[in-house]
């Protein structure tokens, strides 16, 4: 894997700290530079790289461009012009209208500008929530445009492998209406739900489970970071909640009529989109992982001897959720694992005395 | 804990059996029937109770219907005339309707009859998908209407309570319309999110994170089933959309016209509702729990010595997420626990030699 040239992350937040911290691990050091002089402190003091010195001619191959997507195209546009050798790309979550305004700025330099998106991101923010495995194994798209070399697309393509990220080449506009659709859309519908608990009675959230919990997690995402977003890209997002509201109407006249066709056909329809979302691997969720339940008891030290049992068949843990642990009597450990081992472990377990559901 | 009258379970799915398997853990051992020979095999080869003997008279205080929602105040009606002398119960999502056809069909006996209503379920059904451990800790609502007596509601309490779930007192009115909201409409607003993918390019879903993952689980329930709910409780559950319509047809002009505020306005509400949301313990998320981010290598036995740490430290795990685990050098396990063992956990597990992130 070949180094990207040598980088400067100007915004160490989130995204851009993570960067650093995932250059680190494989010996590239990059400059840091935000305005924000306590942010940078923190990212610097974390190990994501060095401060940029205030003067004098550093050696600048790669500046990534990591601030608020409003900023963006602005902040694109002046490291074109102040590191004339240099590669430019950012890392914002919507690409078409950062390349417009910045091929405004700067019009003889865009060849040099290639957008990026790391699909990864957390909800919390700012360089203390950092972490160096924050891309590792997740897309991080490449938007090459028309005036782009070999060179860009080399240069970005070393930064996300160095990442521990996936290359994913998207055209500019098949990026934008992406998003809109698996990022940008959910993340209103969440926003759209969970407002409706605003005035709910207390004995209502009090029974709710699971399935409002996820349905609403997105909903904690910063207002102020989401408002730059949804205003980005409002066309792709108008045409994926414009198309839902449609089905909503079928449904709300289904609910009014008392017509079982039109429910049958969204739910349906829930099921098959639903059968595309990959899984958490990059799988489709079922085909190649398997879910087995394990019964713990509480007793000290139950959950060490059941990863020990599991490492004495030999088999990797993909995940494990961990049910009704606090003051019962039984427990259950939800153990993800590649399905190929699912049988293979389960034998194993109740073998050596486990009690496996399923 | 007092035990229930002698159940008879009328129905053998994954709610009928599941409740069978969890009495028997406290020594009942229920009546079971259903018309469906195949699925009551199943359920008494799992345990789940005794077959009801075809003829003759068995002692039974108290029925619980569980059978699809559309047959279920045909089959209480029925169980009121045919046991004249026990409590029958249901565990159906809608309880307005199921009481108001009961009574129709069976005027003199609805004094018997007390909903009730398990939060429980799993994507899954039937026998074979059944868990003993199902309603632990799980809200359990029960329905009384005024024609019920002290029989009727220590009856369903001690059944509830020999479960595992945790009785919760609601007015058929008030369970229908909290249902509505943090049940049926978030259905609703999964599957028609979901179905926006059905015709979306590969490469669009192909980058789908967590969010979307998330946003889309409930989508995967059965059509069929959420079918007959909806339909039942349609009134409350057009309440809750059409009001979350309006917010969308904001939204929708917002990202028309450039506005921000309206936009502010759904992710603040969206942020608001969401810290309205129980954790998965019935407490507040981010209230009582904190998660620590532990680096992991791929070495065997890594987990297994994490959890031995962590039981040396003498804490409680909530829940653990395993992430970037498959092949990768490094991952992270996110463990959930106590507030108020974190810091002391943290410190704990970097003395012993682990990188603890955050």
């Amino acid at each position: 894997m070949s180094s990207p040239p040598q980088p400067l992350i100007i915004g160490t937040g989130l995204i851009g700290t993570s960067i650093g911290l995932a250059l680190r691990r494989v010996g590239v050091v990059p400059w840091l530079d935000d305005r924000d002089e306590e942010a940078l402190a923190v990212a610097a003091r974390r190990g994501a790289g060095h401060r940029l010195p205030p003067e004098g001619r550093v050696e600048v191959g790669l500046v990534i461009v990591a601030v608020p997507p409003g900023a963006t195209a602005k902040v694109v546009a002046e490291a074109l012009v102040r590191y004339p050798a240099a590669v430019v790309t950012d890392v914002a979550s919507v690409k078409a209208p950062i390349l417009a305004e910045s091929a405004v700025a700067a019009p003889a330099a865009i060849g040099r500008y290639i957008g990026s998106h790391p699909m990864a991101g957390r909800e919390v923010s700012g360089p203390q929530a950092a972490r160096s495995d924050l891309f590792d194994d997740r897309p991080w798209v490449i938007c090459a445009h028309p005036g782009n070399g070999e060179r860009e697309a080399r240069a970005v393509q070393a930064l996300v492998k160095s990442c521990g990220a996936i290359p994913v080449p998207l055209a500019v506009a098949d990026h934008d209406q992406a998003v809109a659709l698996i990022s940008h859309a959910p993340q209103l519908v969440s926003s759209l739900l969970a407002a409706r608990l605003v005035g709910a009675p207390e004995d209502a959230v009090a029974i709710a489970g699971q399935g409002l919990r996820d349905m609403t997690r997105i909903a904690a995402s910063d207002p102020a970071l989401w408002r730059e977003i949804l205003l980005a890209n409002a066309d792709p997002i108008r045409g994926v909640l414009a198309a839902l509201r449609e089905d909503l109407d079928d449904v709300l006249a289904a609910l009014e009529a008392g017509q079982e066709r039109p429910l049958s056909h969204v739910l349906a329809a829930g099921n098959a989109g639903r059968a595309r979302v990959p899984g958490k691997h990059g799988v489709r969720d079922g085909a190649a992982t398997a879910v087995l339940p394990v019964m713990v008891s509480d007793r000290p030290g139950e959950l060490s001897r059941l990863f020990a049992a599991i490492d004495a068949a030999g088999v990797n843990v993909e995940d494990a959720r961990i049910e009704h642990v606090l003051g019962r009597p039984t427990g259950v450990v939800e153990v993800s694992v590649p399905a190929a081992d699912a049988p293979r472990l389960g034998n194993g377990l109740r073998s050596a005395g486990w009690v496996v559901r399923g």
